[in-house]
């Protein structure tokens, strides 16, 4: 998330309690988890394993909890717990505003675009030309829809990230990540129905142009898919995903959270993919391997009772 | 679909910019998928492959992309691109039709029928007697419902079959099919929470008397399913699978399209059907399989160790 | 189910019509199924093979379908259908209130909760404080919601149970069994997008404090999900299943009916529990099985080449 306006660093380490360390005089441009993270954006690290990737990335401001040596011109605030820190800051700059209507006065919605009743589509969404959403869709705030798009009836758009910390120690264990990312719907896209497709944590949720959607689809914080795939129903992908351009993913696969399957590449129904894997192969399984391989493993074990005979035969 | 009155093949012609071969005087009275095609229907074929069948089938009217011999008393529309011509006449006798308020005033609803809040009924639709419909349903335009039934909030019926053409010629690949099939849910259905119903590509999606399906459910377009059948919570059904009477489907079964389940088949969890499968049998896996012998599949795989371990100690 | 006030046996053998048996003089205080039944209750049983279960259970009053010996202190209403005379008393002690606003006011709603627009919250719903209820959230009647309580739009509390009677020798064969249950959702539970939450049968379906659910979770009728436990999409739980506290389950696991998983249990995608299994392990597999176990048998089913090579190389 960018912020409208650059936000002092000093302003930064007061709102959230921090140790200023570094340069103190800079401001911050946005916040970003940090697989996002862009110069003059903040981002947060509370466990030292990371300390230096967090400390090395594009990163002006880090929030992290030791004091360790700022990288020139960087800023640090240190201070306990940096995931508090980080998300009363998202809070802050992506507040929740509640709704009294099912059109935000603050939408904007293109030419020729129709909604059906029942639609809800929240504050500073962006809806192109041509679209046809169907009853009963819910689109959160901020989502951008491109133009030709259809979506069907029961879908949810920009729902937040599935993203908590666990805090072992206190009674309610997990602390909610706070969203402040949007969901983008690139032209030409169709979404079926009672599909989920949430908003990023920091970054973008994105639909690539083409790409169209069965029913039942779950879409995680964070997941890029590319052009022109085809996901068949009951496809779910974990979040920040990257899915690239003609992906066929029959129906039920599931796809784990932050790997990358290859262009063009077939997935078979009911496969897990639980690692990146490479584009322009076919995969079935679960875990998925290329599916001649596991079509062939499927006949070996119905061979084992005639291995079996053979060696007892002896 | 069916027309309202006959349509001229000389005005399909036109309409199409396709050229007229043999009867030329006759008159279409629907439009139709090769599969479900009767006599009167316009029906179109664009893969050599299968010329043959779509000439001999029930079609009076044939959408063809070279000019073949045309078999007695049939009308051929000879152009380049039959998708995109038959596309176009479903477009035209069935278009979409924009709602302005939840429940459409074509709707016919019968005595005893109660419509919770939020639902959303569509044109022409048809709801028997003592139906209850749960809050926040979602009913597209022309699907029939029978007597006692009862729908659960968030389900869809009726949104657009999930069926493109694929050009990879072109920057946006996938050319959506039109739907113009209904769907329909005889009497004694009980349908669970966010289920999902496709109606049919140009015939209809059928849920067979008294049968019950739990919640998430999927059924693709054009899906027949039988009288009495079950289905538990995530199934879901492929586009045109035919489930016979009483079929017995566990949670998150994935059945594949174009393919029959037979009368009174039971099918464990998770189980994946890839094709047509017997009657009056248990199944069990993925690919799915007789019950017992997958168990004896698994309990074998366990042996596998103690095989090595005696083909090593020779 | 617990009734409003006691309701005389003499009352309820007349309304049933079935002969009264033991103990003519005292009240019922509610209707429960066995395995949640309370002194004061009715419950039903119909298969001989239950009878003493049914007998010897806390039940006070017992609908059974064959005159035996009446326990101490009991009350027998003997008739022919026991099924069908417990679906009349659930339905006349709790009958579907019709609603005809998207608020009930009956529905009671804490300080500091927002409903956003298109939530339907039915009759006799309690919501504590600070919630945060997205659009087009359905809430059936009687559920009980506490505190800090996220739930995105899409999402059904309190449909029924998927729970029928087979009558092979009628013609619409699945009898409806009626559901009198609740849905309680504890203080600081977050559910996702395009969930389902049964209700109970006659007890409740619970989802205990601090828990997470991703989207589309589907959780069956009188569940009982422990505190802090994390489910991620497309998860199922069948019917009556407990879920100790801080269990994971990654995406698209299935979870049978009737059956424990003890806690901290952590179970992989995909994988589909059927029958009890022990805290404090990780599980893989359809049937599931010790994770580790899992991946070595996945080992040694690539190795089975290798064993049919050297077993016939000799």
């Amino acid at each position: 998330m960018q912020f409208e306006k650059g936000v002092p660093v000093i302003w930064l380490a007061e709102f959230t309690q921090a140790k200023l360390v570094g340069n103190k005089e800079q401001t911050a441009n946005g916040i970003n988890e940090i697989h996002k993270v862009r110069k003059g954006d903040i981002s947060f690290v509370d466990n030292e394993k990371y300390f230096n990737a967090c400390l090395m990335s594009a990163a002006t401001v880090i929030i992290i909890n030791k004091e360790v040596d700022c990288p020139e011109g960087k800023t640090l605030l240190v201070c306990e717990d940096p995931f508090e820190a980080y998300v009363k800051i998202v809070k802050h700059f992506s507040p929740f505003e509640p709704a009294n209507k099912m059109i935000s006065d603050s939408a904007v919605i293109g030419e020729g675009t129709h909604l059906q009743p029942g639609v809800f589509v929240g504050n500073h969404v962006i809806i192109g030309k041509n679209c046809l959403i169907h009853p009963n869709v819910t689109i959160y705030d901020n989502a951008i829809i491109g133009d030709n798009v259809i979506i069907h009836s029961g879908t949810v758009l920009g729902a937040d990230a599935f993203y908590f910390k666990r805090r072992k120690e206190r009674e309610v264990q997990y602390d909610k990540m706070e969203s402040c990312g949007r969901v983008i719907i690139e032209d030409d896209v169709e979404i079926g129905a009672g599909c989920t497709i949430d908003k990023g944590v920091s970054g973008d949720t994105i639909i690539g142009r083409g790409t169209k959607l069965d029913n039942h689809i779950h879409i995680g914080h964070g997941v890029e898919v590319g052009k022109n795939c085809l996901f068949a129903g009951q496809v779910g992908v974990g979040g920040k995903a990257i899915i690239e351009d003609e992906v066929i993913l029959w129906g039920q696969v599931g796809v784990s959270k932050d790997l990358t399957i290859g262009k063009g590449a077939i997935i078979y129904a009911q496969s897990g993919v639980g690692q990146s894997i490479e584009g322009g192969k076919v995969y079935f399984g679960s875990p998925v391997e290329d599916a001649r391989t596991k079509m062939r493993e499927l006949n070996w074990i119905k061979r084992i009772p005639e291995i079996w005979e053979k060696l007892t035969a002896k």
